[in-house]
């Protein structure tokens, strides 16, 4: 059925445009998401500060987004393949995106070897020895069973010289088209469990606009089912990241999703929407809630504040989280103190419930053609206090 | 209108007897208890594990316990006076019971003299000095407007000598004295937040039957609104906990709530309230759940077990609870395995459901005059797996 359903159909749909910013919806078979959309991260298939699924969908989420690296190396890709994918695991059944595993390798793994065939590494967990190429990270995807996957780049650090970063583009283009065959086989395979799994390439280059904006033509003729922009938020200024913003968008193809990796901050959610994103994910508001701070339409709290102690408003007036339906300020800022991970579950929930209401504000915005007054507001309203 | 209400009624109702089995409600300000209860412990006003009040509701949690020791210390009954009281501050309109801090003082606490007018100890989180006897336990728990309150007592360590056993008992008698004027005191007052708040006065006595009893034919005399049997589960064995329970339960009155403090297995309570025990509480539930093991009327599953990892079932099959309604034992093992808090929280819920439903099957079997087919039933189910 699904099958059917999928073949030929133009799978990403640009509903309207506002400026640049880009409200679209992509199909799935795992059901349609609605753009720009943020996706909330589970990294182990569980979204750190004990949110379940069912949490997710209490709070609005309408992608989770898994690490591929972790799940390969606990429980194994095997096994989730065995158990029938990552969706039945951890029992989810709208989209599920999966990075590559690329930028864990990079930033994680010790003793890594970057050779033409892929990256050899070491374990974070118990050392052994891993070999990660294209390939291996498209049957590890396949084998997860997720609705997207990403390609297998080097997330180039920054910062890097140009001619370190030219030849890392040029392999990452090899790789990409590797990467293209290599699900193009998966997904005909009879075992496999997602037939129809997207695949997105990335876009590199570091801060060089001219090789952004090369490798971005390269990778928009191979026809993929979507984009990102990769090895931003890693060190350079946020103005940086607008200016490569700017240059790299426009020659990203306007009809089909683009997703800016691991950003960022809601001001830079609203910036880079303005720039033609349409696809987000971070850790920022799972992380910031295991600090004790909360996003608000005021800026960001931090909870562990004395002068919460006897506040018996909710984290924000008028949110509709589950925290903000029931506790005060006060009660989680003590669960906090007294180190219980309910404060740490309560934060989370509002925070990705924050984000996750911030997209539907900016879906609506676009929707009525007033973007940028709203970002305007919203910037506004929650001041500067928006760096993480 | 609750104060008029509560005035000179009979609180509680024991509506059945099957053998000693005692099938009893008990009317509060803030809702009637049906028992054999078991109370869910949330030593600082949270149960351990990232479970809210919201959860309690959902897992059929009838009385909420929690900590007067800890709550003291941090973040103070004070605190949670200025704030409205216990219920308030953690959102939880049913019955709430708090110890009274004597155990922890006893368990916790460092450089502790035991003295006539009570207790100098140094606080267990920062070391300075406190102060706790009678009339202080009174006082915060009347801060912390619980609807039942527990008198100030010695938990008599075992072994103990017949001289020390026989000496503090008689002390812990003096206190329950104090305790009982103290609290009419408090519940007289304009600003006390619970004006009908209970006290259920403390049988000690070790292992000695006699002084057990003597005590027990004492403090009934002095009319309080229940009776607990305190300083059993501490070291001595359940063939042992079971002697002093026939021995002494006699001896307390059948109309007013008895509460075999910090029991216990599910075992346990079965061979309790056979004994006409119908108050609970234990933190094997929740401690076991965070140690990975889940109850099930197939006996106790370690779920770090490598014979989960593709186990599709839910912890066990049929059961309602939060975790078993949606996810399975393979995906459970995996979180624990990846310690992500999630899982801990899953088998908690599981655990406290667990415990909450074994007591509503006991009110029927007692209901429907069947409780020893039912505890020899449960008892041959769930095995010999349930030392704790």
């Amino acid at each position: 059925m699904a099958k059917e359903r999928m073949k030929g159909q133009i799978m990403y749909k640009l509903i309207k445009k506002d400026g640049k910013a880009k409200r679209g919806e992509l199909v799935t078979v795992h059901g349609t998401i609605q753009t720009p959309v943020f996706m909330n991260v589970g990294t182990v298939a569980a979204i750190k500060g004990a949110v379940s699924t069912v949490d997710l969908e209490e709070i609005g989420t309408q992608v989770q987004l898994s690490n591929t690296y972790h799940l390969h190396v606990r429980p194994g890709d095997e096994l989730i393949k065995k158990f029938g994918g990552l969706h039945k695991f951890m029992v989810w059944d709208k989209p599920i995106l999966t990075d590559s595993g690329g930028f864990q390798v990079f930033s994680l793994a010790s003793m890594r070897k970057i050779k033409e065939e892929g990256v050899y590494f070491k374990s974070h967990i118990d050392g052994h020895n891993i070999f990660m190429g294209p390939e291996e990270s498209m049957r590890i995807q396949s084998n997860l069973g997720s609705t997207i996957a990403m390609a297998f780049d080097e997330c180039v650090p920054n910062p890097s010289t140009r001619e370190y970063t030219m030849a890392s583009v040029q392999r990452t283009t090899r790789w990409l088209e590797r990467c293209k065959k290599e699900m193009a086989r998966l997904n005909s395979l009879d075992d496999t469990i997602n037939k129809h799994q997207l695949l997105f390439g990335i876009n590199q280059g570091s801060t060089y606009e001219d090789i952004r904006i090369e490798h971005a033509k390269v990778i928009s003729d191979m026809d993929l089912d979507g984009y990102a922009i990769g090895g931003l938020a890693v060190g350079e200024s946020h103005e940086e990241m607008y200016r490569i913003l700017d240059a790299t968008v426009p020659y990203l193809p306007d009809n089909k999703p683009t997703y800016l990796m691991g950003v960022g901050t809601p001001a830079n959610i609203l910036e880079a929407v303005d720039r033609g994103v349409d696809f987000f994910d971070c850790v920022y508001p799972s992380r910031n809630g295991r600090h004790g701070h909360a996003y608000t339409n005021k800026g960001k709290l931090n909870l562990m504040n004395a002068r919460f102690e006897l506040d018996d408003r909710p984290i924000e007036e008028g949110c509709n989280c589950p925290a903000c339906r029931t506790y005060s300020r006060a009660y989680i800022r003590h669960l906090l103190k007294a180190k219980e991970m309910l404060g740490l579950r309560l934060i989370v929930l509002h925070n990705l419930y924050f984000y996750n209401t911030m997209m539907k504000e900016i879906r609506d915005a676009i929707d009525n053609g007033n973007y940028q007054d709203y970002k305007k507001e919203k910037l506004l309203k929650t001041g500067g206090n928006y760096n993480e």
